[in-house]
């Protein structure tokens, strides 16, 4: 196990996100902390998807011919599909396949449901389990069999134009959600081989973890036609024929919360951003036999304070035992604010600040007509100075190279992300990927000027991306 | 069909609650008003249970020896259980159960979790699909292969008492979430043979559908300590010894929806509580070709009033359709108010307010100062009413009897709840179940005063009511 997977194992087990001793192969267990984590990551989503789309819950069996349907597609997860096969003592006539991701239990409904249009677009999106029978080594969070937090987007619309806009407004929606996040990412064109199963091309988002990795944590599919043709999901024309329908899907998964540990976490444990955090602030009293009951009870005005007025998550922790105690478990679980009172603070109008960012300690003035205000204000701060440090570090960890032994040392060396020009051959990507042991991202962006692919040294205008991944 | 069913049918089509095309008998899919409908259902439930509870996650999948592990509880299942067989094209070696209810997921992770007494109580929650292979005739959200809204709590105790509690603190919670849905409910303790298998006893609460028979829509099991038993769930006592704990497990399901629609509605469609209605105010601006610019300027302004500074689910049907069409609609969609504006209402400084629980159109002065505020008032009236009349209607329905024939007559002519004397022996009830083709719904009281028992004649204190059942 490299360091990072240990420090990622103690950290979910230690700040109690999932408990990994479930009795079935890469299924886990949400703790309530990570519950809430998680809670409050999918209500940003939410509130972002609420805009335009309407939240929608499909079954989750789909029927063995459904499934099979849209061939290409089939064949991307035919190794990976759970099958019911029995009701009861009572062997199924048609085989029930647990989805795997919903098109082929979505579109056969979506063709009853679009008829002209004026309909369209129509968006839709769901957040369920799905599974997958995956045979590489499971990993909590990242590579699972159960994947239970997919959150799963699908678009219908009348033109080709008006699909090739929603791919650019999922973009948006899913930089919107990383940015709130703090979590940065690199967004590339997949190279054909690693497309969606059925989709005309896939664009991702990939973040880094600290071990040089990266992680994809997001992807917006254009379907154009294909599944509209498999599925008969047809709209009549202004002028009266019919037409197949175009349509994109979008989706995130666990991986999104594994990304905000990995990403924000640090020795001391798991740092979570203000948005997501399960308590924002922890207030701690530190108690000497004098003045005991005045402490805490200053301590829990200020707790209902932040509560009811600052509208925030917050915990008094009253325990009777060692404040460095309370400190360390705080600053494992992640907390954002800690605040600590003494006796001495109240008399000084005086109350500790500790940011869980950078572990900076301040000692500031309480003044109960401003605090809520101020404390409101810090946790902005700390979101802002998350989001800034981690982009700074990621952006550090991309590197252009100009030929493949350059490639090899920086990502033998440093790992993160490779930027090179690339013919954009399949033979000489998948060669590429071979002789360095990575995987290409995709393509990034492409250049004005034509260079020089860096494997083959065909021209090249394609600037792409690679790395090793999860 | 019955007619109620019919009528249930249509409903959930043209308020487009769920669509039962799904092409797997007895899975449907939640339609966008549906969702909306189910997700601030269980907002209330959700904001309940979070007081004293952790929500948590258990994965969907059961190996087959833990499900077996409790043998009453297994034989409850066992010819209902769906199982999966295959992963890929693999054969696994072990059958996975998809989890019929979560007692042999979440108790073996219980086993590790609790430690000691001081642990205690632990009370988690989840919202999770579960599936049951019915081979009795299915309806959508009633009888259903696939219950998308299972929302299972789970306690852990370190006393009998504390778990006896626990049951009552359930009953409370139920009370306050189905008072909250204005939905009328007996609460009774189940008889012997109907008990949750496993259960030391079952108490359940049932609502009664137009048709007459009643709907089981929530259940509160004391588990006493049998699973703790069979899963080793201990606790070291304050004297060092380890001890059994006692476990409590609660639910209710996609029922509760069902209720909804089948309790409130009416023969112009759906009426639904304001608290859970997607939309909860619209607006229907009158136009004619004079002034229609201002009226779809004044509608647009209440429209952003309600929402921002009343903090209400609003829509303005600006659609270029007759108002008639409008209105239908929105009754048939169970909107709780239904605001209409014409460019005379204006002049007049006027509006036109309709409450869809008893379709009275109201005119009256619209003030700006106490508009929003006056709104709010109608709102908590519509909910108060709509609890009286429910409630009202539901009394009126509990019939008590003193003999079987009286018994029949009153559940062959009006269906409904029968109160009636029993002895409470196994082979007499279900006798009496037998002849009246009736269920007995279990123990609502025990009487002071010893009476006879309807069907056998022999002492009864036992004040028992019985229904024809879903």
């Amino acid at each position: 196990m490299s360091k990072f997977s240990e420090w990622f194992h103690k950290i979910l087990e230690e700040a109690e996100i999932i408990d990994t001793r479930y009795p079935v192969k890469g299924m886990h267990v949400w703790l309530p902390q990570g519950f809430k984590i998680r809670r409050y990551t999918l209500n940003i989503l939410r509130k972002i998807l609420d805009e335009d789309h309407d939240e929608v819950l499909f079954p989750l069996l789909i029927p063995e011919d459904e499934l099979a349907k849209e061939a290409i597609h089939v064949k991307g997860f035919e190794d990976e599909v759970y099958w019911v096969t029995h009701g009861g003592l009572t062997e199924l006539n048609k085989k029930l396949a647990l989805r795997p991701t919903s098109e082929t239990a979505m579109y056969p409904m979506f063709s009853l449901w679009v008829r002209t249009h004026s309909d369209l677009p129509l968006k839709f999106y769901q957040i369920v389990n799905t599974f997958r029978y995956e045979t590489k080594h499971t990993r909590p969070l990242i590579r699972v069999r159960e994947i239970t937090t997919f959150t799963e987007a699908h678009t219908i619309h009348n033109s080709k134009e008006d699909g090739e806009k929603q791919v650019e407004r999922a973009i948006e929606i899913y930089k919107q959600f990383f940015n709130a996040l703090a979590i940065p990412y690199v967004i590339t064109t997949r190279p054909e081989w690693d497309k969606f199963p059925g989709a005309d091309y896939t664009v991702a988002f990939d973040t880094l973890m600290p071990d040089g990795k990266t992680l994809q944590i997001g992807t917006v599919h254009n379907l154009g036609q294909t599944f509209a043709r498999t599925f008969d999901i047809t709209y009549e024309t202004e002028s009266g024929e019919h037409e197949y329908a175009y349509q994109t899907c979008y989706g995130i998964s666990d991986r999104v919360i594994a990304s905000i540990i990995g990403v924000h976490g640090d020795q001391s444990g798991l740092c979570l951003p203000p948005d997501v955090a399960s308590y924002q602030v922890v207030i701690v009293p530190i108690i000497f036999k004098k003045g005991k009951e005045e402490v805490l009870e200053f301590c829990r005005k200020m707790e209902d304070t932040l509560r009811d007025k600052g509208n925030l998550r917050v915990y008094l922790d009253d325990r009777d035992i060692r404040a460095g105690k309370k400190f360390y478990e705080w600053e494992m679980r992640g907390v954002p604010l800690r605040i600590e009172i003494g006796a001495r603070d109240i008399q000084n109008g005086e109350m500790v600040v500790l940011s869980r960012n950078n572990l900076q300690k301040e000692t500031m003035k309480y003044d109960p007509q401003t605090f809520t205000g101020k404390i409101d204000e810090i946790l902005k701060n700390i979101s802002q100075n998350m989001a800034h440090k981690s982009w700074e570090s990621f952006n550090k960890n991309i590197r252009p190279v100009s030929n493949t032994d350059e490639a090899l040392e920086e990502i033998s060396k440093h790992g993160g992300i490779i930027s090179f020009n690339w013919c954009g051959n399949k033979s000489c990507g998948k060669d590429l990927e071979e002789k360095l042991r990575v995987d290409i991202l995709g393509v990034q962006e492409i250049s004005k000027e034509e260079k020089t692919c860096i494997n083959c040294g065909n021209p090249a205008k394609k600037i792409t991306l690679l790395s090793r991944t999860y």
